[in-house]
């Protein structure tokens, strides 16, 4: 098409698409640019403005690093990262929610009743359930992938305080498909503002706020994965989470219990003499 | 919104933008953000789609520096950049066409009548014209910004044997509104296709080809500023310009003329003795 013009141009970009590419991708980009370009010409998108997305994308390159994944941090304020999770969410497991920019790989093995707390300050919290198939069955064998905030509401990859895999740990659950472990209470925090993200929230009048919570992923052979995090039912920002994160079934009660009340059988156990907060949670995962 | 929901969460984000924000950035936001969601649930995006759509951007920073603006370029090839010129072009005045990745600042002072060819081998292009108004008065003053490849078909940044700024110059014409310059025949060339805009078009099986072309950034005060290209009569490439930049106004015959036609007053008058190229192109400025 020689002359191209604003209304021609998005047929003329399917139109440059290959008859024999792959018919998925075709679909793909068929619809992102159908809604790119109906998004310009329904706002009238200005150069200045063009400019300002260009330079927003920019930005977040100029802080990508291994560490910090300021393009899944965009995603997820804008909502499209919690959107994928509940297209894919089946009604039968439990749900899942934002894999969030500090999830790193490698982190050391945790064994069942292991404890991540150390000696870190702040509110003892013992996590504990099964992992079940949709039948209710425990599944042997499955990994759990824990990670979470220090007190300080830093992630390890935040903080030069903190080892590199301080509260990030790696369960592998017995025949009785139960994890359990010893950490401290998660905090609310609030996601990095210093970079594009944090501009894009304070442009639209938004608090950088997430919810306090535990990171899971979930994995069995012949299981779909699991991406989710718990949360507790007291937190202020359970109405607001800036990731829309928070779903009905991942909200938890986080008990107070006496000391003696801690069981056997942890890391742990024998050395408690103050009251400790105690979380359930069972998780199901759905079969491939 | 505690219990965020495929259905709910694009209402959800708009909830979340203050009442107080800019108006017209929160109409940017809604707009954008409701885009990419209905892209997201019409097309059930994987989690795996997801990440390969992080993992472009991702890609895209990793190649991004002061010369190469990979950003830039995938709005190019998905027609965002041509459909905002042409949503802001005046129809009288000259046609806009993309800014293009490769246009750098500080180019050196071209006087009216000079040369960009130098020792570069190809066939020498005579181009010239008028900067007008609407009125078809000359604007006297006015700047023309002019760049493009090399014989090789690439620009001075992309190419280690030229200097920063060859084939680059900044012309300020005279009373008369007239600007003339010596180069060689631009070349139709590839966009760069080692990256991930390179993945992209792989995938879509379209070439990565551009018709020839001078780019022209044009200012006068008082003038809205016009970024724009010109293109021969005659390119293979015309009918599918890559980056969709082609417009009927902007399509020029590069007329054959002998040595003997050559004119006075330009800084290669009198050493012509072979056939040359000439292109007359006037342009015409819509004020502010």
């Amino acid at each position: 098409m020689r002359n191209v013009t604003k209304d021609n141009i998005t047929d003329v970009f399917k139109s440059y698409m290959d008859a024999g590419m792959d018919p998925r991708t075709r679909e793909l980009m068929a619809s992102l640019v159908q809604h790119l370009h109906d998004f310009a010409r329904e706002t009238n998108l200005t150069h200045d403005e063009w400019r300002k997305g260009i330079a927003f994308l920019e930005g977040c390159a100029a802080v990508e690093t291994d560490d910090r994944h300021e393009f899944v941090l965009a995603s997820d304020i804008l909502g499209l990262s919690s959107l994928v999770d509940m297209l894919h969410s089946r009604s039968d497991a439990t749900s899942s929610s934002v894999l969030g920019p500090f999830h790193v790989s490698g982190a050391p093995p945790l064994a069942v009743g292991g404890d991540m707390k150390r000696d870190f300050g702040g509110p003892l919290l013992l996590a504990e359930g099964v992992i079940r198939d949709t039948d209710g069955n425990p599944i042997a064998g499955a990994e759990i992938d824990i990670w979470q905030t220090a007190p300080n509401g830093l992630y390890a990859s935040q903080d030069e305080e903190q080892d590199k895999f301080s509260f990030h740990g790696l369960m592998t659950v017995g025949d009785d498909g139960r994890y359990a472990f010893t950490t401290v209470k998660p905090v609310e925090y609030t996601v990095p503002t210093d970079g594009p993200a944090g501009d894009f929230l304070r442009a639209c009048g938004r608090h950088p706020w997430r919810p306090s919570h535990l990171h899971y992923i979930v994995k069995a052979p012949g299981y779909r994965t699991l991406v989710t995090e718990i949360f507790p039912d007291d937190d202020p920002y359970l109405d607001q989470d800036t990731v829309f994160g928070v779903r009905d079934d991942l909200v938890m009660t986080y008990h107070k219990k006496s000391a003696s009340e801690f069981p056997e059988g942890m890391v742990l156990s024998g050395t408690i003499t103050e009251p400790f907060l105690s979380v359930k949670f069972d998780v199901t995962l759905a079969k491939i």
